[in-house]
């Protein structure tokens, strides 16, 4: 970048330039793409098929044993755009995991918060503090910022799911931290409740609040597709419109599950199509049900379950359903939101 | 009152006594009780019977028509410690209704905001803004301040059911507005979902936000008997206490469902006790199911199916369960909170 | 109000009324004003004026001592409207109060939040939970509810001020509680400043929070005239209208001083007029410089300083100045607000 | 970085990588220092030095004009640890500005928020949506999100001034807009109060609020020196401690000025020494007044006015005194908060 700046016919205004950089300053006027017109957008548009998604876990089940470095079998979607980062869009990491028949992935906590979005199966259980979360196609499991979580699969069949974290914004503010914890050893069998969806599954009721000061997460842990499921169709019946979204929210607050990432759910009718807009910040999507075609800028991604698609910054899309269509996104909207910098806009 | 201030023996100070009332001025010396170690609480611990309400109600039902004076066939509970107000305790009024088999409550809309908690019955509509909503056994509606309502018994029975307002609260803050609206003429035969539960009905799922200024109570006006059942059934479970509360909500914000009125379910074990405690505020509770005592300061009331209780501010109060006890309660408590006079201590 | 019942010409009905007056229950159809269209307002439009004030408050310090009941020598504006209540309007207790030369009021504490506004003179230090306060002309000064209070009066002079209090809020809501207090002994000579103004009385800096939770009100406890004098100028000249509005607040915060009282301070221009308009809930005021007429309803009352006037809720109001008129005035709209009833409306 | 992967000595390990990459996925098992036990930080401790600062913009002042690319003269601290890019620390952009004699900034408005802290002189206007913010030693000014700005420098002196920016997070977050705007040609003498400093100047005292929302930063734009000096000197005598800081706060919320900056000033007493500290996220200081050392992790840093630093994330800090030493600090804090990844430790 320095070598840039000698390059003035102006001897000195060379000397000035050697100065500055001696002095570890640099000239505003000599940097570009600072403050452009509209976002520059580092991550582009993307699709990660379920097929490659599916099959490449299934060689890693085959390959790498969990405990392997991380202690999960996790593969990262890493978009094109942004030179080898291992991060779907620019501020979200994005990914399958993996978990072999009767495999526990084994407690840790971080700062970064986690979601999962479970593409099929059943019979795995999510503990976070301690807290056992049973895991079934289309539900939404959380393991927000510094909580305890591991993976159990007491079945017979591996399972295969989407993690989602903020991972690039925790980095970024440099705010990551790391702990193993001590993993529950116990057998599950028989699914019992979760304290979570017993205190806090019932729209509109709540148990008395504690003496503590709550944590800035939603209490409910689990989101389960059947209600996401009603709640959809529901609104679709409402509305009558073509595409309906319903946003997971904490239920002691009406906010966003987490302070950094907005989970919606969304359905598009059959031959319908959604709403074209662009918003500031990123988002990470993908198929839970039916078929149809993302069109994020001016490219068309047709769409299948278990399809991982990346909607960058500022980049205009909408979805078009061939089948009735189901998707769960996540973004990072509740962090443009809280830092005064959230835009959006309708498109024709 | 001006009477007593004439007293003194001192001849100065009873002409000063006489200036002071000529000018609408009263000397803070002379005046008692306004600053009390504890409350002074106006209503009394008291009981209306289940059995005397209905049958007062069918009565009320056979010889007067419901267009008769304010289009509502409605007995208010009067406290004997209030002295002739029709207010069940010092800041809330608490009632009857008796709507017989294809009556129709005509339409209006007030600043008092009003629930509704059905004590038996079912085939009853409550129209708010013009959403209908379905009233059965142990459901909560919502008629918030300044929405219309009306009410269309479709079934071939009466319905009994307990209102509550706060309207000693607004009628002391001089607040109260009021208006007739026009009355829904449409016959209401099976039963749709309300457009207030398609949208807020499902716990941890919200519908985008709308462009208006959200209005300041619950968007979800009804709450369900099998929902309640359900979650006093599964916090019991997990707590393993001999008695739950859960509070109902704004499922957009986490806080009560009106800015006035704090609504709860309360189950007592058979057999099991409640906590005893005594908040600031006034409370009123019916009992939906079971049977046991409730305990009001020094007095003890036997508690059956429909009866209503009030339960002044500051009284020590506990409840204990025969059969297995479910009561609705209604509490100022949010007026409390929020003006940073809510105490609550719990006793031995 | 029983005996009007007994009036029908039908025996089943008189029966009914009967029985329902046994069982202290009252039928809505014979209750009326219950639900009127706009405010049934108590308290009416009224003026006490500062030479009647002033005059029987120096008899009261001739004739009373101060720890002759309730340790305050305290003048209660009764609003002929209230039926011999002391409050001033429906909602607020106004009076004034004397202390005289080198007395002590000595250390209580109440729920009922209170508020000083020195009328003139100097001299006189308030210490709120141990805080002194020095109050001088045209000062507010805040005692919080449940904050221990004394006043000295470390002068020759005797001084009047005009109390505040939310009192019969807090009454109808059976809140009170009341503790006497340690009275600080010490003599008070020149004037330390507050805590209370170091750490909050600069425009846009705090210091760092403590880690114990904020109670509801301002920890800004004293606000000088000179800073509300040089405020009301700014303001009048950077709109260049007839009147201006200036609200005290809580620095930590931009919320009203204390949750239950709103304070303003008003100025209009000599030969100016303010606006004219209606709000729900209820007002005192107080001239503190200038002259003029408050036009409250249908009624003119001319203004001198020291004189206190009482506007009703929901009753059209506006102030017209002679010479430049400065007012100040608390009301009940933090109240109104919160539980979701304020309404306000400009009138021609 | 995906060279490092083929190196397993498993042919079908080898094989899984190539696929991995070419569907741009990357195994987490093979990825290394994303989720550390405490925090990556990229920054360095560092200084830029006064004289270096100000010789620098003095000779940039000379050779290259204000129109010349980016309409500003602008020298960007470069932190070492950022591998080339123009950011004083991971988080916030710092820099020194300097307007030469009757020159004129011209207007623009951009997403990222900026505030101005004067190191010397008088005489430049700074106009913030076209209210003129007089600038003097000591102030700060904010050009929050998307105000239009511009600086006039009215005087005969040329003025240097600390830009910070909160560049870096917008940037990362992909949400940077940029607009030029018309520039006033107005001449400015004398100085008039600022409209933001006329209604929100006044501790304590707000003018009535808008009928439109409020933007999400504050409505005073100017903090004056002789304030900030005052309230750290009361601050100082009221705790007693050797060290003081206040935050620099919006009036109308208590909250910090920005969404995404936190400004505050410190003041050490002569030969004192400050609180040593870490907290998640970063901040840049400069010095105002007085000499002393900023230790900053293991280093140490003498201390002159108009020196700038670097405080980065997690790095433990104090200040020492020789002389009184005053700063300015800016940091990222409400950014981490918002997210819920503020930690803070005092250590010994």
């Amino acid at each position: 970048m320095s070598s840039r700046r000698f390059t003035s016919s102006d001897p000195d205004l060379d000397l000035l330039y050697r100065d500055l950089d001696e002095q570890q300053l640099q000239p505003l006027w000599e940097l570009r793409g600072l403050l452009t017109p509209t976002p520059k957008v580092r991550s582009v548009p993307f699709r990660w098929p379920a097929k490659e998604l599916k099959g490449l876990g299934e060689r890693a089940g085959h390959l790498v044993t969990i405990d392997r470095g991380g202690d999960r079998r996790v593969l990262a979607c890493a978009n094109p755009g942004l030179g080898g980062a291992p991060y779907a869009v620019s501020t979200l990491w994005a990914a399958v995991q993996y978990l072999g028949p009767h495999e526990v992935a084994p407690a840790h906590r971080h700062t970064p918060a986690a979601l999962r979005f479970v593409l099929e199966g059943a019979g795995v259980w999510t503990l976070v503090d301690g807290d056992p979360l049973a895991m079934s196609a289309g539900d939404l499991i959380l393991t927000p910022s510094w909580t305890f979580h591991e993976h159990h699969n007491s079945s017979d069949q591996p399972m295969l799911w989407m993690d989602v974290l903020d991972l690039p914004v925790v980095a970024a503010l440099e705010a990551v931290f790391f702990e193993e914890g001590p993993t529950d050893e116990g057998e599950r069998g028989a699914a019992p409740e979760s304290r979570s969806e017993r205190d806090y599954g019932t729209a509109g009721l709540l148990p008395p609040p504690g003496r503590r000061a709550r944590p800035p997460y939603s209490p409910l842990l689990a989101y389960r597709w059947a209600d996401t499921d009603r709640a959809l169709g529901r609104r679709l019946e409402a509305t009558g419109a073509a595409a309906a979204t319903m946003t997971f929210v904490d239920p002691t607050r009406g906010t966003d599950v987490m302070p950094t990432m907005r989970c919606e759910a969304h359905r598009i009718r059959a031959g319908g199509r959604g709403v074209r807009s662009r918003q500031t910040g990123s988002r990470v999507a993908t198929v839970f049900r039916g078929s149809g075609v993302a069109v994020l800028g001016e490219q068309r991604f047709d769409l299948a379950p278990g399809d991982i698609i990346a909607i960058p910054s500022w980049t205009s899309w909408h979805l078009e359903a061939d089948d009735q269509l189901d998707l769960f996104s996540t973004s990072d909207a509740p962090v443009l939101a809280a830092l005064g910098l959230y835009r959006e806009e309708e498109l024709p």
